[in-house]
């Protein structure tokens, strides 16, 4: 099991894209808009590292996103987040969710301080993603700052095992209960089993 | 005196692309290694809101990037800033200069806190800033998150009236003087001179 393929152009090494369509090897169980609008049909999705030079005839979205430095995490978090977080793609996490996040301009005006007071001090984004880790799988990528502009700001992505399928499901409902996600504009939850190679 | 064409193309709002070579309206006095690599050789250059479908024939060099949300300024900062500061383009400005810049890997290594307290605590780049305003404008460009990996991380731009060129050489010598300096890997400064219709 791999989780990307090989890419089909050069480009940045930290740029992914995701496309749904009829193709790829994970199959979507569900997609829910859970703010705003949902993402149109897609049976399946690929994650692929790169960018796509010619999009499959039957590719229903494709969203990109890169990843970055930090923008909130302290070191001390940086060391607990090290010591506990694993790579996407093991062989057991053969459930994934990709999460495509807006955040609205109420957020982005906020300032540095401010984001990370709500983020961390009232909304304790890091903490409790902490308290599922090693079980889930997670990598951030970044929209907004891409020349196009997109639907959205964030893609979140994760995996893991059916065995943290609960666990899972408490980590985003937490998340969904924070003064932070009160700045969520869009939001999809699509979910994801493999049924690849 | 406009400082910025009509865009090209669409695009993202956010996105500025800096043409350097034979035409523009900026006349190009110096172009001087700050540290690592200068630029290859440009008479003049022009800044452009958006992207160029197709850039002129003698260009030299064309550097992109987004303006973005702040990523350090506090509330207290920003309210400062924004009492002093001045938008790019007034028509005394006939002054300008254009400094891209590349961080090294051990600034991008650490974390939120760690690069503000580099950033304002030690080097106080902020505070510097507000020193110079509003006689001098800026506007900060962002490439690292762009899809393409590109030379500089970050295009600083300035622009200025004759009266404030001591003060501007101050501002910039300042700031090369700091602690956050120590981690830029490559900078050019090009200087210009308003020389448009």
């Amino acid at each position: 099991m791999s989780l990307t393929s090989t890419p089909t152009t050069s480009g940045s090494d930290r740029l992914y894209t995701f496309v749904g369509g009829k193709s790829g090897p994970w199959k979507v169980t569900s997609c829910l808009p859970v703010k705003g609008d949902t993402l149109p049909p897609a049976d399946r999705m690929e994650v692929l590292q790169g960018t796509l030079t010619s999009p499959p005839h039957d590719t229903s979205w494709m969203l990109q996103g890169v990843t970055s430095n930090e923008r909130y995490v302290t070191r001390d978090e940086k060391t607990q987040l090290v010591a506990r977080q694993v790579a996407l793609g093991r062989p057991e996490a053969r459930c994934a969710a990709f999460i495509p996040i807006r955040k609205n301009a109420a957020w982005w005006a906020m300032t540095q301080d401010e984001r990370r007071a709500v983020f961390e001090d009232r909304s304790h984004h890091i903490q409790t993603g902490l308290k599922y880790l090693p079980g889930v799988a997670r990598r951030l990528h970044h929209c907004r700052d891409l020349g196009e502009q997109g639907p959205f700001d964030f893609l979140t992505y994760f995996d893991y095992p059916q065995t943290e399928i609960t666990a899972f499901e408490d980590l985003v409902a937490a998340l969904r209960a924070t003064e932070e996600w009160k700045y969520v504009g869009r939001e999809v939850d699509v979910r994801l089993v493999w049924d690849g190679a």
